[in-house]
């Protein structure tokens, strides 16, 4: 126990965080993977003029983008159903991963739960390539300024209330469960979100759909702006898409839409805490509870889940990163098993 | 054994793989985890006008930018010694993990061995952010062109023969190592690098340097671009800096600088095969020799592994992921337990 403790602390200082922020999280066995690692689905060549402004490399050929990066683990005896985890807006996987204060992620989680996981970057960020040739191009004064890449960064001031942390930059809400005194560390997860300048479909729905398809039995868990994304999938292909979990969806599909494609397939849709203290939640959650009616109505098997609404409080857009994130990740183990594993 | 048989064929679909190109690979069991997570080094906090050119988020506001990503791995039983992966250029840490067809990345195989492995995305790539705004910016016309970041892409034909893949593109070298079956799979893995848009030491050198003083007894592995940060790091502060493997480095230290930093740290410096038929990398590995026999008349114990000189011949600049991977990766184990370990 001791060793325990002691390995506790030292990740908290690895971990760049005060040893004092440290939950002390459930007592979980050591983890063991049958099988991990990484690949990417999708991706198209592009051949440009504006590679490189450097000797070093030359300047044109062909490259690759949109495609999408996936990390995956596989625990030994693991269930049926795989997972897969896509982070919202100006964010990447590391959404899933370490809290910013420390604390187990729900990617490992969900391992140490038994379900092989899958964690995706969203094509544009993180490790999936963006196409920024336009950047050297309009620099070189061969483009003009309008051919360039949209870029959206998440300011922290305006973080702040988008997610929740308060009801402006720096009043915290009363009882939040974000771990404020780490937030810092949760700014570095941040990153330039090129979105805008993507294709309509995203790409990420191709992904998901494709992904789907080869794991055969999973449940999609989207994140705010990927929301939607896996029903989108779900109408382009339902096959391999066992379940949805949305967490805070930008948006829920549309209330008066064809219900059709989600009738096969059980999906919950979930909602921390604060919503009517935000103008832009409270007419997000009121679509979702829209949407969720009429897909009930028309015989589909989709719940909505409002925290607060449970007994659960003080939970942010992060709440997979809040300090009650274990407790949630629990429930949707808990709906999987229900909806998706017992049909 | 027909249980793990076809848990490979299924990973290699997944992968997106041909099943033939499959090699068998070592016979390891499971990997037991005793801990696993990611954090970020460094980074800074900058206030900017054009964050968004979207209604949904505020165009001004602080956002933080030069912090490194650092994913890790800690088997149960560990190593004293920590081993730290760093890519180079146009990549991310997706170069250490599984390769283009599918096999084990060296990631996966030092946990594995025993050793806690922490893999980087160097600032400005992967989920470690770099800071985009001057793009919206010009777009909007309140900056001039000048001012927009300068991007590197490497292109498949430019990168063919910087990797040695083979003397032109798409040509072979007779023996090759690299899966070029699979080199598709490759180039997702590359994405836009923004180093030239870095200041001077790149961030990635402090951010080296501090990760290894938490760690207190690490290996710092570079790879090309990178090659030299390790010795950088070292320079600026030893601590924490049990050892150096660079990796095919862009260049070595200057054999008429001042070996004292080096005096205190075994380093090794290694090769692949073909670098007599590469205009770029023969002046490379000259200049390495240089500094190698520099670097050991001075007292220091620093190496050079030339791979076809003790016989092992085809490797690619991309050796972590040619098909006698691990055999190099065993290899570099040899001789940390030598050189590091029994110090």
């Amino acid at each position: 126990m001791k060793h325990i403790l002691l390995a506790s602390v030292c990740a908290s200082v690895l971990a760049g965080v005060p040893v004092v922020a440290q939950q002390a999280g459930p007592a979980l066995p050591p983890l063991t993977i049958e099988k991990q690692g990484s690949f990417f689905i999708g991706g198209h060549d592009v051949w440009s003029a504006a590679l490189s402004l450097v000797d070093n490399y030359p300047p044109s050929g062909t490259v690759t983008s949109g495609q999408m990066y996936v990390h995956f683990q596989v625990p030994v005896q693991a269930s049926r159903y795989s997972l897969v985890l896509v982070h919202g807006c100006c964010l990447t996987g590391k959404t899933w991963e370490t809290t910013p204060d420390g604390r187990m992620g729900w990617d490992d989680y969900f391992v140490h739960k038994g379900y092989p996981t899958y964690v995706v970057d969203q094509p544009s960020r993180g490790r999936s390539a963006g196409e920024m040739a336009a950047v050297n191009g309009v620099k070189q004064g061969q483009r003009s300024a309008d051919q360039l890449p949209t870029v959206t960064e998440a300011s922290h001031e305006g973080a702040w209330t988008i997610f929740r942390f308060g009801p402006e930059y720096p009043k915290t809400f009363a009882g939040v469960q974000f771990p404020i005194e780490s937030v810092g560390e949760f700014w570095k997860q941040m990153v330039p979100d090129w979105n805008q300048s993507l294709p309509t479909p995203n790409p990420t729905v191709a992904a998901l759909s494709e992904l789907a398809r080869r794991l055969e039995r999973t449940v999609l868990i989207s994140h705010s702006q990927s929301g939607r994304f896996p029903f989108f999938a779900a109408e382009a292909n339902p096959a391999g898409i066992s379940g949805i979990i949305s967490i805070e969806p930008g948006g829920c599909p549309s209330a008066t839409g064809d219900m059709k494609p989600y009738l096969g397939i059980p999906a919950l849709v979930v909602f921390g805490d604060y919503i009517d203290q935000s103008p832009r939640w409270t007419p997000r959650l009121k679509d979702c509870r829209d949407f969720v009616a009429a897909a009930k109505r028309a015989g589909a098997s989709v719940e909505l889940l409002v925290l607060p609404e449970e007994g659960i409080h003080g939970n942010t857009h992060m709440l997979m990163q809040d300090r009650n994130n274990l407790e949630i990740a629990d429930r949707l183990l808990t709906w999987i098993g229900r909806a998706v594993e017992k049909r």
